[in-house]
């Protein structure tokens, strides 16, 4: 049994409005985490969809499998991510490991943040994700007691894990 | 061979004085970290004890046997939980993980803090948690060399770590 | 087959200026990330050479094994470790590794950190940390997007994960 573990962190800002503050939640762009709509909090802003816990649980798998990180295969000198969902970067890691012989044994993701409230989103975000990867992925989140810059509301931070085995 | 990672993040804020500084200790409120009371340190304030060791082992334990996490099962609309202790979560998780097949390979839990000095507390700390779980737990702690809400000592941190295995 | 999980975080300060800013690149005292020198970045300073990268494996490897951490272990009570090399702290907790029968499996280390951009270094750093650990260890870098003490440039942290087993 050929096993591999892995570890990754991601954050992202929330989108400010036009007084510095937090942008309004806009249900045309909702926050993306974990693949999902979130429609009721401002969407986190960068190259891609910003979604911090799909990009740590891909961080996680391909380093697991030394494939990489998302920067080194879908970086700012890939301009055919520019936008592209974290669903797109957790298809393609999944594809990756396939071709190299890497199976996810499980995997989590927990996102710290403030706001929003992600625990009616548990369920949905582990199903979403453990059907991309083919899985068990669990999905959960927590906050820094106010403190840090997820405290403020500044932005959501992610930790990724995994568990790999060779087919 | 059906194995688990699991992996968690807390954090907590440290008692505030009437001035907005730091509580001075209270021997009879100690800090709680890992099961353990530490008397020479201000306490963790939260819905419960605040032992953030113990609730981020706690949420990593749950989160590799896909079992929620701490809010999901022990959260603040179950009053019978209000101000319960790190070891009763534990003791719980260990309940639920057993119930379910699940046996703790190894597990660890590291705190990141500018005080107290932790490395007093490493062995009985280790000791507390394995035997709760009945299995290899390692504590230990660090710093983030003064940056950042745990080095500005407004609380706590801690990342927990875990491997299950299917009995 | 016996496993372990182990993980850990470590953050250090860059070195600043007699204004309080960041000290200006110095090529005869490099950063040393990963026990590679990065010559066009201030230093990390430290009771050693303030390698997090090399901490934080380190911190995840003895805590898998259960064998202490890099203070109760290298600690400011051990004169002969001022100002050591993160590649001793590598070498050392090999060596313990093996004396106590435990092989790596694999292990990985991620920084966060806004400066300097680590994508030129991921090969040669994974090459180093690999050779020294005898076991793929992957090397990447990610930024918390500008917020916190990563993103104002106070510093960098790492998180270190590594898998072992019983030879």
């Amino acid at each position: 049994m050929e096993i591999r573990v892995g570890q990754a962190f991601d954050a992202h800002r929330f989108e400010t409005a036009a007084d510095g503050g937090l942008a309004m939640p806009d249900p045309s762009h909702p926050l993306m985490l974990a693949t999902l709509a979130i429609p009721d909090a401002p969407r986190l802003v960068g190259h891609s969809d910003g979604d911090v816990a799909a990009h740590a649980l891909t961080d996680a798998l391909l380093g697991a499998a030394g494939l990489g990180d998302l920067g080194s295969n879908f970086g700012v000198d890939r301009p055919e991510y520019a936008g592209a969902s974290g669903r797109v970067f957790l298809e393609s890691a999944q594809q990756m490991l396939s071709a190299n012989g890497w199976r996810v044994i499980n995997g989590g993701v927990q996102v710290i943040g403030q706001i929003p409230r992600l625990a009616p989103y548990y369920d949905a975000a582990s199903e979403s994700l453990s059907n991309i990867i083919q899985a068990p992925i669990t999905f959960s989140a927590t906050t820094s007691d106010g403190m840090g810059f997820t405290g403020r509301k500044e932005g959501l931070a992610a930790l990724g894990i995994c568990l790999l085995e060779k087919v």
